[in-house]
Formats: C-alpha cells, structure tokens, sequence
C-alpha cells in the first residue's frame, strides 16, 4: 500500500468530533461512511452518543510510513476524548466516573464484519469496580469488563481461534466454567464467576501471546486503534475487496464513541433494524432487538432477537419493542422517518436503548434484494422523496439479477425438509459442504455446492462467493450470512434450528416425529432464500416473478437511456428469451456453439481434416442445412431487430475428438488409421491457440469455410423475406487486425451473397463488419473502417491482448495482482479504461473520422457490466451487448449512465 | 491480387518505346528494372536493340480483370513493333527480311532467373526459310527456329519436365538424335536435323498439351506476353517475393525487343560481365562469354565460357574477348566506363555480338559478394565517382553478414575432394542432399544440409534459401546458382566438374588417380565458397577476415550515424564478440539461458517446485553465486559501456523436466513421489503460456525470485567496482503493463539494492527501467514513465499481442497471408510500422513527454533489420540492440536511415 503525499496530511486535522448536535466534518472519503453518518446524523440532531473519527489518510499514513502513527496524532486524539469527556461528564480511565469508548473501523464503503470492533474499553481492575459502584450495578460491570477482555485479547492481541474448526479458546473457558457451576446461559453467572472470568481470560492472554492484558486505558485505546488499522490488511479484507473491487487506497477511519449499554437491565437492549423490508421493500419498519444485551449479540445470531413491530397473531405477541418500550419505539420510529428523508433512502440502523434512553449508533443506507430495490425505488418517487432520475441513480444493475434469475418451480415435488428464514431471495441446487476450503476447491470443479454452517464469519467470504447458495443454522435477517448473502446476490436460508451440523462426521441431522434424517457431505439439497425452505433432493427450477413496479421503473430506465441494448444469444431460444428481457437485437451469436451439435459434429471433424479442398468442401456441404437451420431460426426469434453473426471464430482443434474411444470411431469414419489420425489432430494443436490459426485467418486459408456460412445466412433471410419475415442480418468477421483481410473476405462475402440473391431471386439488405478484438484493429481501424458496415469490440479478446494476459491462465497471478493493489479490479469483469478502453477510443475516434456514421458496439462480457457500460455510453458507442439474464442490467447501467453523464 | 484504380490506367500509355539513341519513358516502377535500364542506355547512346516495354500497370490489370488485356493494348503493341520495325528495317513474320523479338520479363528489382523469356520469336517454317535465305545461314535459322519451339513449348505451353528429377522431353529427343546421328554437340546437327528436331518437338507439343504451336506470328507474341505475366503469379516467383519481401502488387513489365544473333557464326557471340570483380570487388571487368551461342547458353552453364580478359600463363591463354576480338572487346570496356559513371555503381551487363557488332542486352547494378561490396564502395569513393554518404546509401547491410560468419580454419585438416569456382563467400558444413524438396524438410529438423545439384533453377528457390551450402557441377560464376546464393549470401561453389552426380542413387561420386570415391546422400562434406574447395566430412570453421577498406567504410558509418547499437548477449564469449563487432553496450541479456546450465538447473527446479517461500528463498540462495558469476563475467567484457540485464521473464514451467527419467531423477532429489511430482508440473501448464505467468507477474507472485537477481547484480558490480572495472548496470523488468507493476517492483529492487550496498559500503550508479512489449505499456506509456529510467521496446513480444499472432503457431497461416499480398512482410521480421509501430510511437510520445530524457531502445529481433532500423531512427529511439553477428548490419542501417532521414 502506497500514499503519494504522505506529508500532506500534517497540515489535515487528523481527528474530527461528532456530538450534542454538532459535528467538525462529515466528509465520506475522509471519516469513512460510519464516521460520516454519526456526523451527520449529530448535525440532524439524532441522538447519538458523543465520539471522534480518525481519518483514512491516517490509516494510509500508517501503512506508507511502516506502520507508525502520525507525530501530531497524539495531541488530536487527546483533544477529541477531552470534548468527549466534556459532553458525557464521564472521564477516562477515572474510577469515580469511568468513561468508557467503543472503537470501531469504517471505510468510506460498508464492509459488513469485515472490520474489527471494540466495546466496552477503558475497563481494568479499577474502573470496573468504579463502574460498579457508580451504576450500583456490579454485574452488569463485570460482565463487560468480561466481554472486553475476551474481545480485546481475541481481536488486539490475537488470542482467537487457532483453525477454522478450532473452538474459541475464551468460549472454551467460558463453557468451563457453565458446567462447572451448573447453568446454561451467561445471564446465569455470578459476579465473582465474571471476576474469574476476567483473571482466566488474562491468563489465556499472557499465555497465548506472552504478554499481559493492558490495565492502563490509555495503552488500551492506541491498541484498538492500530488493531483496527491493521484489520485494513487481513487476508479477509483484502479477499473482501478484491471481490468487490473496493481499492485498498481508501483506508479505513477509527471511530471512538462514548458507550452505552443495552445490558444496563430490562430497560436497556439493543437492536437493528432496516426502515423498509429489505426481502420486498414493504415501507414498514423491519428489524429486530434483544433486551439486555449488546449489539455483538443481534449481529452474531447467538440469541435469538424479539420483534420491533407487533406480531398480534404469533407467539411473539407482546415481544415486540412498539409493545414493551412504546415511547422508545416512537422516538425510534420518527428517527427513522427523519434518517430516510435526509439521506434519501432506505437506513439500516442501530440503536441501543440505556435505561429508557434511545441512542442512535449507526445509520447508512441499508442492503436490500433485488426486488425491495426496485419496490423501494418506485415507492420513495410516489412518496415524493426522490425524483425518476435520482432514484435510478440509487438502483444496483447487479441486483436485478436476483429477480432475473430463476426460482423453484411450484409446488416443490421434494420433501421439505427444514425451514429457516428467508434471508436473501433465490433458489439454488447443490451439493451440502461444510467448509468454505472445500467450497473453493469443487467450484474450482465447477461443482455446484451449498455451503451448510451454523453461522458464517468474515473468513468465510471466499467460499460464500463461490457457493450457489447458503444455509446457516443460527443468526438471524441481520446475521453476517443474511447480509452477506443479500450483498452478494446469493440465495440464503439463516436460522434454521432444526438443523444439528456435525463439522466432524461432515454430516447434519434433523430430528422429527419420524425419526433422524441424517444428510451427508455431497448429497443434493434445494434452498430457497425466498420462502427459507430447505428441500432434499434437487428441486425444479422456473423463472423468476419481478415485483409489480419492475415494468413502471423499467419504463423510466427505457426513457432514460440512449444506448441500445443487444443480446449475445447463439439459439433460437435464447434469443426469445433476450427478446422477453427487452433486448433490442443479438449483438453476438456465436456460430461455434451450432459446429459442436450431435447431428454436425463428425461434418465439422470431415471438413478439418480434409486432405483436400475438394474433401472440405464436401463437409461444407454437409453442414449447409444444419447452418441454413440454425439461422432461420435466430433471425425469426428476432424479427425486426437486427442480428450479428460472427462466423466461425476458434482454432479448428477445439473441434477435435480427444478421447481415444473418439477418435478411432473418427478414424474408421474418415477411413483412416487411428495413428494417422491421432498425428493430423496432433499436428493442428497449437502452442498458444488464443494466438492461432483463428478467426478470419480461418477463413484467409480456408474460405469456402465462411462461404458457406455466408451462403447459410443469405439463404435463411430470403426464406425468411418469403414468409414475410423482417430480417437484418450482419455478418460479423473476428480477429480483424489488418484492412486488407476485411477488405478480401467483405468481397469473398459479397461474391457469395450476390451468387445466392440471384438464385433466389431475392433482394436483402444486410452488413459487413468485423469485431474490433485485437490491438493492430484498434491503432489501424481509419484503414478498417473504410471496408466494414460496423465495429464490434470484442473486449474478452482485446483485454487478452491488450494486457497479455490469457484469460486461461490469468488465474495464476491475478488474485496476488488484486491482493497487491496492482489492480483495483479485474479487468475481464470490468473495463480497463486507461489501457483497453485507451484503444477502443482510438478506433472509434478514427472509425467516426473516416465513416461518421460507423456503426458501433461491444459484445464481450464488459456488455453486462454497468461500469463498462458507463464507459461505452460516454465514448459513444451505439449499442453494448450482453448475455440474455444480463438485458436488464444493462438497460438500467445505460440509463444510469446517461443520467451520470448527462450531470458530470 | 488487387488493384484499386483499374480504370485510371486506360488514359497512360501502356507501352514505351526505346532505341537507336531515344526513350519515351524511364519510370522504373512503370517499365520495370529491365525496361527502364534499356530506356536510359538508350538515351545514353549505349547501342541497344530497338523495343518497346509493356508497362506493369497492364500486369496488374490483367490480373484484376480475370487475365485480359486492356482493349488499348492491341493498338499501342502495334505502334511499338512499327517502330522496332522502322528502325531495324526488318519486318515482323515477313518472310523477306524477318524480324525477330525477345519477348522478356522485367520487375521494378531484378528477380534473376524467376521469369520467363523467349528468345526468337516470329519464326516459322515460312520466316525460318526466310531467315536462312536473308542470313545465308541455313543452321543458324534452323538452329534458332529449334530453339524458339523448343523455349516456347517449355514457357508458354507449358510442356516441359512433369517433376524435378524428370528428364526434360525436349532434352530428351535432342539426345535421341545425338545418339541417332551419332554426334556429341548441338552444334554438331545438320540443317535436316534441326528441322526434323522442329518438327518432332511440335508433335511433342501437340501430344502433351492437345494445341497445336502457333505458326501465326502475332500469336506468338500475344502467347508470349500473357506467359510473361503469367509467371508473376507462379509459385516459385510468389515464393521468391515472399523470401524477400517484394510486394504482389508492384507486377512485371514485358520487355518486347529486336533479336540480336550471338549464334550467328564465330564472329558472333554472347556474354555476360561485370563491370568489377563481384566476389573481390577488384576494379576490372569480371565475365565470360560464349562464341556462336545465344545468352542462356551462358547463364545455364551447360557449356563452359572463354573469359573476356587474357588469361596469359593459363590454359585459356588466347581464348579471351580481348584477345579474339579487340576492337569489339574496346567498344565493350567503354560502354561498361559509360555504364558505371552514368549509373553511379558496379554493372552487371548483358551482351552480344553479331557479325563483329556489339549490342548490349541489358545492364543493372550488379550483385556483389559483401566483401566485393565493401570494396566497391570505397573504390567508388577514391574514384570520384560518389560522396561518402551516397556510396553507403548503395550499400546492403544483410551482405555484411556474408563477410562475417566463420570461414574454414586454415589449413584445412580433411580431404579436398574436388574444386569449383569460387561463385559465392563463406563456408558451410552440412549433410548432402540432392533435392530441394529435402532441403525444405531436413531444415526444419534443423539438419545443416549443402545442396549438390547438376545445376540450379528457379524452382529450387525455396530449398536454395534453407540449406547452408549450395555445390553444382556445372554452370559459371553468372549461372544460376552463383547469382541467386550471392543474393542470399550463401557459400556456393559452381561448376565443379569432377562431380557424377546420380540422383536415382542419392549419390555422387569423384574418380581420382587413387579410385573412385563416392558420397551418398547424408554423408557430411564442406564447402569453401571463398576458394571453391570441397571438403570430405566436417571442416573446422572460424572467423572471417572482411576487405581491407572495411575499417574505412565502418568509420564512414560511424560517423553518419546518430543511433547507438548495442548487442542482445547473454555469456561474456559473445559481449566480447559483440564488442569486437563495435557493440556500445547489451541491450538484452536475458538471464534465463543461464538458468538451464547443468550446474543450476537442479537448483532453479527446486526454487520452482517449492513448497513454501522458505523452501523456495533456500533454493534460490544456492543460485545466488551463479548468477553473480555469470553478471560479473559480462559486466567486465562491457566495461565501460551500459550493460541491460532482463530479470527473468519465462514461464516456469519451461525449466521442468519433461522426460520420465528426469522427472523421476528430480521427484528421488526432491524426496517427493512421481505421481506427487508430475502433478506438480502438470499445475504449471498453461493454455497459452505466451500471455501466462511470466515476466514481471512471477515477480509479483515470487519478489523472492527478482530479489536474488537484483542481489547478484549489484554484488557483481560491487566487486567489480573494487577492481576498477567501470560498470553501467541497467536492470530490466520484462513485460509491465501497468504503472503499479513497475512502481513496486522498482521499489523492491531499490530496497534490495540497498542492502547489498551497504554491506559492501559500495555506490554504484544503476538504471532500472521495463521492457515495453505488450499494447497496454504502449497505451499508457507516461503512467509507467514515471518509475522507468529506460524504455527498451521488445518487439517480438509486442508484434505477436498486437496482431494477436503467437510466433509458434504463425506457421500455420503467415504463408498465406504473404502469398495473398494481405501482408506484404513477415512482422516477426520487418516491423510492422503501421501497427506495432503506431503503438511504439505513442509510447515514445507519451514518455518523452513526462520525461524529455527518457533513454529508449529497442531489443527485438528486429534491431538488426535495417528496414526497422530507419523506423526506430526516424522515432528518435536512443539505441538499437541486435544479435553479435548483425551489430555491424545494424550501425551500418543506422548511418543509412540518418543519411535517407535527413534527406527526405
């Protein structure tokens, strides 16, 4: 991690006070979006309990310079705690009046549970008796002072787990000790069990790490604050980062907030809650709180939380916090109502209620399916919150996948087997696993699997992103899985009690009246993140329903947008379904997929490896009416619209057999011997094929391959004219990088054309263009242009090239180059925009100059992606073009762009 | 073939004239080398034969219109004959007083012996009477008439030999008659033989080719014509273009002309000469000529000339043109003075007297050897005759090569078996082989092979250009053989008579007073092309000494020159080599090559192979001397000049042993099974290991690896330092693409460096910079300025991402790309100016504009082509590097681009 101007921060106040109304900055890039909101919200007059935020550049200062804090950082820190001390009449580390802080990161992106979190500092032996004395309360005193030992040494000094399936060490203790006094839960123990507590925790530390727990709070808080900074560079942040291409240059702020205590009694508890339902978008407020408790417990699911609305017709009736704390909950309620109109948007909040007194922790604006985003949107522009275009604005492209994608189809014929909560929409299929290493590894296999814990932490990220879906036995809808889950997109099932997980026998059992149901590492189950239903077996899987504002925001993203959005579709049937998806043509359809097919596979081997033109042209001929067939197909799904067909693209071995058992059936075939066969597959392969006899040099050394496809296409359009069909084929040639290929095989392609309209008879208006993929195409396209209809930027290609990198083998380096910063993002997924992007500009800029009218667009994966598609809209292209789940996403990124550009 | 503006041709003329002093044109793209020379002799006042030259425009047209003439042409042919006829006074197919033509291929650079010519033309049984009755020589007419059928038949009707090793039929039947009549010598035949030949070799083309021979003179020379264009497009002569680089587009002028009879009696003759010695470059006329013969007797060297100057204590005492005809041989030498003034070089002249009287056919610059090269520069100079800078512009700098590649250790410890003429320098050791066709194959087993042949012909091209040698037993220093492996700077050795060539056995063989030796096909022979020797087995080869005037014309270019050139060496034996050559400096040392050494590579498997950074930091400290040894070695041969050392680039997986026994000797080391072993290896694999893991990405992944390099380095130059050696170390990082790449990696090798110097208490000025190969370190070429002290441009790398062409696997499409004038040179060897260079500009642009003083260079393969070479000057790059042996190649292009730069 590098800071360019590491001496500029001197002049920066390195520390800014929040509280009583007031608040020195609420800059997001600087204080982190935690940081900023208890800013905010103090200036709003939200009650929150006074603090300071130590800002980024700190964070990067600290890292640039060796992991040292700032000389001037000292005398700032002091300053802050003195104004806090000043607000809240409590003093640090005074045993009369003890003041205790919580400490807690935050970047200027949430980061759920990826950052650590101290509570309760400023505890040592003699605070905490002051503690007990002042609040008459010596339970409640020891009980934190417990708990912040156990966190401190756990998250300061690294007394944790030892492995994944290690137990905690503290819990162990803890445990220990239940047995020992015969009783089941914490609330259960005495004060003189928590002052053991504290002293075997301390033990443990001095132990484990070999050095003392600090008794001075002082050394206590500079120990957070470099803990927090140093949980910036865990594997698990940088893992969390890199997935989602978060930069490791923002840094995080340390926020030290004045405490206060959900465990004060009954009349304290703590709670979070989201002010709209984040499953449906329901504006009702939704969430929930336990009482006597501290916020870790909600977040961690170890308990299971009461409701904040009434529940009149459930066995919660009379648990909700609108029943028992009624004056709480409508200071709560009017907060929320305030939070939502200032930040324009649906709040994820937490709250913590000392002894009647509501205290407003955190708020910023909340997660939510992809449903709720788009309920929310249309809601808050009916409620006159936001405006059409600022509320586009607010959308995530990525999220409508989840209302894109499809469900079970009902009923579910399977059987039920468990249910748990829905905590985030969609379906998934595949095998139970329990560890996220082992998630990695099939992934790798391309092995669907469902990841089965009892609750997930932040060192499970990277098997939860590669899982298809997660069921967890504990937690609740705020649970890390649940959010996780939600942010990612993925199905999830949390709090399923029912479920008893072995990690040692790699099995989970469910009791019922008929018996143990015992289900194994590598059995199929179903999830539904929509309903919780755990189902056993492999349910069936339909479409998904939107909600019943989709077409209304829809319509707003179609007025918004300029860009037309195309599909990559290689069937007849994907191409209708990128039709139902709004896509206004096929942007890609892929000829090889068709080449691969039962009935033309051993035509396609003939013609590769013909010992003559004469043979080849023989297999050609076979494969016409398969072609003919595929392409009256397509063109009819997307009559009206046009269609780009790039004809055959890949290196010829990939058609290949490669099994042995293929290739002597080939080799009688072709009546051949097997060796002779084996040595002409052998002599087509290729050292580097992405980099091979591909593309149109195809077609340079074999052109009555395109000829034919030609003929295929030309063919099926005028069948097509004949029945009425509007058809606008565009004939797409790959690999272009010099003029002079386009401009030969363009006249091989009008030759052809010509030949079939005169034997049919027919007149039909299609193009001639080529995919923009390789370097040379980009810095010689004003020489290309002169002979092509259209561009099409092959970015998967271009990326290749442009980079040197093998899509292949990228796996090898890419994760260190993202780990490193290197990268911020992976370029396969996200445009390059300096380097690829650099010479995409090129070629429109000298596309345009000599054909201002070029025809222009991209139908690599980038199509799909909205930060791409923001690229392409502000470049100019005139259409992107993605897969068929991806149409909606696109149109959404492309209004968006629109609007951002519009406004930049 | 391809032209872009067909109808613009119809408004030029499309045939010029020429003769008896006068010239309607001289343009050389227009009338083709040959035609354009006639043109300006005859303007010269040189005597010529009266003609007229078929522009190339009609060449192109013909093709691009489906091999018709243009309708104009018939009537401008017209024209062009009456006026040959005027000047002449004889008539075309008159039988009075006939006139016959030469009807002769010509493009803008001489192909020598690669089009097709027909001499005589306008006989038949009518003129051929004519002829003998005009003429009074009934032989000489029926003697041309045969050989005018006999060509005719070969060229234009294409009845000639069906395979190489067939027998020519029309050979065939002269050798029949031979036998018949019993006589040895063509000249030997009666007129009734000659006319029986006439008719047998009609028959003959009446059988073979189901058409009667024209008898019609007007068909004839239309015949004639269409078969001169017609021969730009055969394989041999697209073969020929694509070997060095000419373009399809430029086409073949025809060259239509009055006969002149060498073959009249014995005071007629032909001969060919050049102006000055072309193997020594000795001032004084170099040629040979024939009595009673026409020219291609000469060139085919079935029969062996008289010299043109005495010869006094020789066995061709008196034989001489000097000698036999004075006043002929006067006018000769002064035409050849005229010739050499006016033209500014070195002549290669055609000649033929008929009847005493001297026509000169055709005079060009001549093709020289390169130490003949050299001399002829300079003499040029001291002559008068051209500036310093004008005589370099003339120079080849590939035919610098021919003077220094090895030639045989003296004295030669094996047997000379035979000796030839001394037709081309150098000397090349290699297996015999009789075919072409085995040539092509055993070169790409990379087998060394010398070509033993009769003689030579256009169609063994392609096998003359990949063997090391070529051995003829017959022909003279002007045969074909001579000419074409001058051109390509092969050591040849012609007319070696005691060679008894049997291709049917695959052998020949040599008798001597001691018996008959015999050398089959693959027996190992050497070849002295600098003295005509041949050698039984393998000769030991060592340095050629170039010409005296060498040093002086080096120095010429040393001072035109703005370029610095430095060489691409890896082992101190060839930077000291390079230095000899005039090196200033390494541009590429690539360190991998010393990796494979036996004494590391076990060591380099082990850093590989590690299982963890401890393991592989331990195997890469037992590689740690090694690589000092190998830097310090090369940093003292380049003392004083700057040394750039590539930190390791390949991949991986290229060290790995890949036979069972060495894997299984390595896993025995490694103390890890085979299976464990092989799996390892096969994880390093990779889909296209070209734009895989290698390069900067493995220091990405393994600092480790570029740390150790950079320790080795900085140790070497330390300890040299003590010594007193001045070292300019530049460290290398292959393959960067983005700025942050080189940023961290430039901070390692600092840090690292660090170190080193301060346990040595050393300062050593040093320069880290990047290779600039991949399209995106082009695109964003200021962001990586900023951490380079040098760009040094590896344009293999670059050419193959920028195309997308993997070099391996070019092969399978580049030859088609060439044959079809899609591209007119090979990338990998000229460089592609357009694209690859496009990029390279922007590079250059965009770093020298953050950094004025940005030293670049480049370091591909192509640094030691001259036509990339001027690209690299006229970009204003600071140096080139290229390999040893083509370092003076290099400085010379690079005075020629700054003399053509500044010039232009």
């Amino acid at each position: 991690m590098v800071v360019d101007k590491v001496s500029d921060l001197v002049s920066e106040p390195l520390v800014h006070s929040f509280g009583d109304g007031r608040a020195s900055s609420v800059d997001r890039n600087l204080l982190g979006g935690k940081g900023s909101g208890l800013a905010e919200m103090s200036r709003l007059g939200i009650p929150v309990p006074p603090g300071f935020t130590i800002t980024t550049d700190v964070c990067n200062s600290y890292f640039a310079n060796g992991r040292t804090f700032p000389s001037e950082l000292s005398t700032e820190v002091s300053l802050g705690l003195a104004r806090i001390e000043e607000i809240s009449g409590a003093i640090f580390g005074d045993p009369g009046n003890p003041l205790l802080l919580s400490v807690r990161s935050g970047a200027r992106v949430s980061m759920p549970g990826m950052m650590d979190t101290i509570l309760n500092l400023g505890l040592n032996d003699e605070t905490a008796e002051g503690l007990a004395t002042a609040t008459k309360n010596a339970r409640f005193a020891y009980d934190s002072y417990r708990r912040f030992v156990q966190m401190y040494g756990d998250v300061v000094m690294g007394v944790g787990k030892l492995t994944e399936t290690d137990q905690d060490p503290f819990e162990m203790i803890l445990n220990a000790k239940k047995i020992e006094r015969n009783i089941q839960q914490d609330t259960e123990f005495s004060v003189l069990d928590l002052r053991e507590l504290v002293t075997e925790f301390k033990e443990l530390i001095f132990l484990r790490s070999g050095q003392s727990f600090p008794d001075n709070v002082t050394d206590q808080l500079w120990g957070a604050i470099g803990a927090v900074f140093e949980s910036w560079d865990t594997p698990r942040a940088v893992s969390y980062r890199s997935i989602n291409g978060y930069s490791s240059s923002w840094g995080t702020a340390v926020n030290v907030q004045a405490m206060v205590f959900g465990n004060f009694g009954n009349d304290s508890g703590t709670g979070v809650l989201f002010t709209r339902n984040p499953s449906t978008g329901e504006n009702r407020l939704f969430g929930e709180y336990l009482v006597n408790a501290q916020g870790e417990d909600v977040v961690a699911g170890i308990r299971t939380p009461q409701p904040l609305l009434a529940e009149p017709d459930t066995s919660l009736d009379g648990n909700s916090l609108e029943e028992t704390m009624p004056e709480v909950f409508a200071e709560l309620a009017s907060a929320c109502d305030l939070l939502e109109k200032s930040f324009h948007d649906m709040q994820d909040i937490e709250f913590t209620m000392q002894q009647g007194k509501l205290w407003i922790l955190q708020a910023r604006s909340g997660k939510r399916s992809g449903a709720a985003m788009v309920k929310i949107c249309a809601d808050l522009v009916k409620e006159g919150i936001l405006l059409e275009n600022d509320a586009l604005r607010k959308l995530d492209p990525n999220q409508l996948n989840e209302m894109l994608h499809p469900i079970f189809k009902q009923p579910i014929e399977q059987e039920v087997i468990a249910s748990g909560l829905a905590a985030a929409p969609g379906a998934a299929v595949g095998m139970v696993v329990f560890s996220p290493t082992d998630v990695v590894r099939l992934a790798s296999e391309d092995k669907d699997v469902i990841l089965v814990r009892d609750e997930t932490s932040p060192e499970d990220i990277d098997g939860m992103n590669l899982a298809k879906g997660i069921l967890t036995a504990r937690g609740g809808m705020t649970s890390h899985a649940a959010v996780v889950a939600r942010g990612m997109g993925l199905p999830c099932v949390t709090g399923c009690n029912d479920l008893r997980i072995d990690y040692q026998k790699s099995q989970f059992s469910i009791e019922s009246s008929s018996g143990t149901l015992v289900v194994k590492e590598g059995d199929v189950i179903s999830i539904d993140g929509g309903t919780g239903q755990v189902i056993l077996g492999s349910a069936t899987l339909t479409e998904a329903v939107p909600p019943i504002e989709y077409d209304e925001v829809m319509s707003w993203v179609d007025a918004g947008r300029s860009l037309r959005i195309r599909a990559n579709a290689d069937t007849p049937g994907d191409a209708k379904k990128a039709r139902e998806f709004g896509a206004e043509g096929i942007g890609l359809c892929r000829t090889e997929h068709m080449f691969f097919a039962a009935d033309r596979i051993h035509s396609v081997r003939k013609m590769i490896l013909a010992g003559s033109d004469v043979e080849r042209i023989s297999a050609l001929e076979e494969l016409l009416p398969h072609q003919r067939d595929d392409f009256t197909g397509i063109l009819r799904a997307m009559s009206g619209f046009p269609v780009t067909i790039r004809l055959l693209d890949p290196p010829l071995h990939e058609f290949l057999p490669q099994s042995s058992s293929d290739i002597s059936e080939l080799a009688d075939a072709l009546n051949i011997s097997v060796d002779e066969l084996t040595s002409r597959v052998h002599a087509l392969e290729e050292v580097n094929p992405m980099l091979g006899h591909r593309g149109v040099r195809l077609a340079v050394t074999y052109p009555e391959i395109y000829q034919m496809q030609t003929r295929a296409i030309i063919e099926a359009a005028c069948d097509l004219m004949s029945e009425g069909v509007d058809v606008e084929p565009e004939i797409m040639i790959p690999l272009v990088g010099l003029g002079s290929e386009l401009q030969q095989l363009r006249t091989l392609i009008y030759e052809t054309a010509e030949i079939v309209l005169q034997e049919r008879a027919c007149e039909i208006e299609f193009l001639v263009g080529t995919m923009i993929e390789v370097p040379r195409a980009c810095v010689v396209a004003g020489e290309i242009s002169e002979h092509a209809d259209f561009f099409s930027f092959g970015t998967n290609d271009l990326t290749q090239t442009t980079f040197g990198f093998s899509r292949d083998d990228v796996g090898k380096f890419l994760p260190d180059y993202l780990a490193k910063g290197i990268l911020t993002n992976d370029p396969f997924v996200e445009i390059d925009r300096d380097g690829v992007g650099g010479l995409i500009i090129q070629a429109v800029e000298a596309g345009r100059k000599r054909k201002p009218d070029l025809k222009m667009g991209i139908c690599g994966e980038h199509g799909g992606d909205p930060s791409s598609i923001y690229f392409c809209h502000s470049i100019g292209l005139n259409y992107v073009s993605a897969s068929p789940y991806r149409v909606p996403i696109a149109r959404l990124a492309a209004a968006q762009a629109a609007i951002e550009f519009a406004a930049s």
